[in-house]
């Protein structure tokens, strides 16, 4: 380290958007990066995640976490490479995953860093397949769907970071999986590489009927990702004691008013459950996940794709992108060089 | 038993009807009771149970049970008097729950009936408290309401024969308990009668805002009996981790077409479970809850209240009434006397 100021560069909320985020509701800040103080790490950044949770966020109503607001930096989890610690665990050189910002160098309190590997998956997996979206997919799978062999399960936004990943343990649950996703480029992605049983664009003029005939025993679990019409059609097709994971609902997040939903008379009658979940109620789950999961990726038998942005400054069209099903995989930010 | 045919009379579907049922959509058949063959009972009935599903039976549609067609005798379950018996556990004086029919004669498979004591409980009581309505109000809130200690439960359709054992059941479990009913005559005997800690009337001109100040800390349980406009208030007061059990949704059943519902962007970010059930999927919770609410309907701890139509003639005007919220407390019909 040289004796000069390091530079961070953030970005922060300029202004709550107005529907889709764009690049002006945004800007960036620069200062000097701080020393860490007493417990606290400062990582340079690598990877930064791109999540449709981050629409929630730049919402004024708090939810299940605190709103960011405006001139606050915008918050994101992080792949990031340790260049001064205050920590007894951290040394430079560590790579460690849970810094949270939309910024060149996060300082955060040692125990909210996890360290990886930096001889084992790539370091862009701990964000997508082996984080956040990976543990997501395993808890609504085995918490709420629990396929059973020879069950329909379908997974909207199923070439998605959480979509790909829950279908995939279905399949290997003996489920037979239909995916919904967003064009005939990923529905084949989904059936070719994901080896998904059927895949549904969900721009077909009839949904409803091209799900239906890729769904014929009906739908014994649905892991929901998007709401809306997709939402509508799968309900229409449950099966008796059907589960719903409720993950999200992207395709309201740009919304300033919500739709109306079904109608859920079917519920009684269907002995339906349908329960909402967030990953991080439950932590330990992140590392179980991890640890049932690295052989899988390091085999190649957990497939999974990235998306990836070039630079920092590329963060809110990332987002806007994901909100708006731009992205083909997981949604990355390359925010600097791998360590070498 | 004289030489001469007994007559019975039933009371038999001649069209669906349109919205709510009337009087005119039924008819009475006579024919003489048929004697039994090799394990029937013959049963002269005292009670028969009216009861919202049955708006369901109606519909062309099959939900999770047949359907009543044109020409069919109306179902529902009643207590009788074992008149004639080709069934080894069951001799004439018996009183038995579980025969099916609007009719004063049912000939039932025994194994189908449950023997109960003349002696106990008024025979109504298992019809009600003590029957199918009770065992339902007992599986919802042990099952999926849950409601711990000083936690607020919400109960619509509260003076009803589901609605008042389940409030009941949740302050026995030490939770602030308010109730939903229409009326202010209905809203006073679930406060002063049942013990609830509040109840709301659902005709008011703001709900939302009355069953907020009902609820100061917000809802964590629900015990849903009606949808529409309640299930919408209570939706938008749930808590983080909030339950839902669908027991119905009587607000909608004359209606052809379901409205919308709430949109479900909320069960994700509090985590709420919504989830539908039907009491006799578990069978052996209807004995198990007679053994458990016995004492406290002998002691009088569980209070209940009946709605007494006198005539099986009356059985298609009380249906009437039930759906349409007219009934204040069990609904049932009088059809023949206590057994002497």
């Amino acid at each position: 380290m040289s004796q000069n100021a390091t530079i961070r560069r953030s970005v922060v909320l300029k202004h709550r958007p107005d529907g889709a985020p764009r690049h002006e509701d945004f800007e960036i800040r620069e200062d000097a990066v701080p020393l860490p103080v007493a417990g606290e790490v400062v990582t340079r950044t690598i990877w930064l995640s791109i999540d449709p949770y981050m629409r929630g966020r730049l919402r004024e109503q708090q939810t299940y976490a605190q709103p960011v607001n405006p001139g606050d930096v915008m918050t994101g989890e992080t792949v990031g490479e340790v260049i001064a610690s205050a920590h007894a665990d951290f040394v430079p050189g560590d790579v460690a995953v849970g810094a949270r910002g939309w910024q060149t160098h996060c300082v955060t309190p040692g125990e909210r860093l996890v360290k990886v590997s930096r001889h084992g998956a790539p370091l862009s997996a701990y964000l997508g397949v082996l984080g956040m979206p990976g543990a997501t997919a395993y808890r609504g799978v085995t918490e709420i769907c629990r396929p059973q062999k020879g069950e329909t399960v379908v997974i909207s936004a199923a070439s998605g970071a959480v979509g790909s990943v829950a279908g995939q343990l279905a399949k290997r649950a003996g489920a037979r999986v239909v995916g919904v996703a967003g064009g005939a480029e990923k529905c084949l992605w989904v059936q070719d590489s994901l080896n998904f049983d059927d895949c549904v664009d969900h721009r077909a003029l009839d949904l409803g009927a091209e799900l239906a005939a890729a769904c014929p025993n009906g739908i014994d679990a649905y892991f929901e990702n998007v709401g809306g019409a997709v939402q509508a059609a799968v309900f229409d097709l449950l099966n008796p004691f059907g589960r719903v994971a409720m993950c999200g609902m992207v395709s309201q997040y740009n919304e300033a008013e919500f739709p109306l939903g079904p109608n859920l008379g079917f519920v009684v009658g269907k002995r339906v459950t349908i329960q909402g979940f967030i990953v991080s109620d439950k932590p330990e789950k992140l590392a179980e996940w991890r640890q049932l999961a690295a052989p899988w990726v390091a085999d190649g038998s957990l497939v999974y794709r990235e998306d990836v942005h070039e630079g920092l400054e590329r963060a809110p069209d990332a987002l806007a992108g994901i909100l708006g099903g731009r992205n083909f995989g997981k949604m990355l930010v390359r925010v600097g060089a791998d360590p070498v």
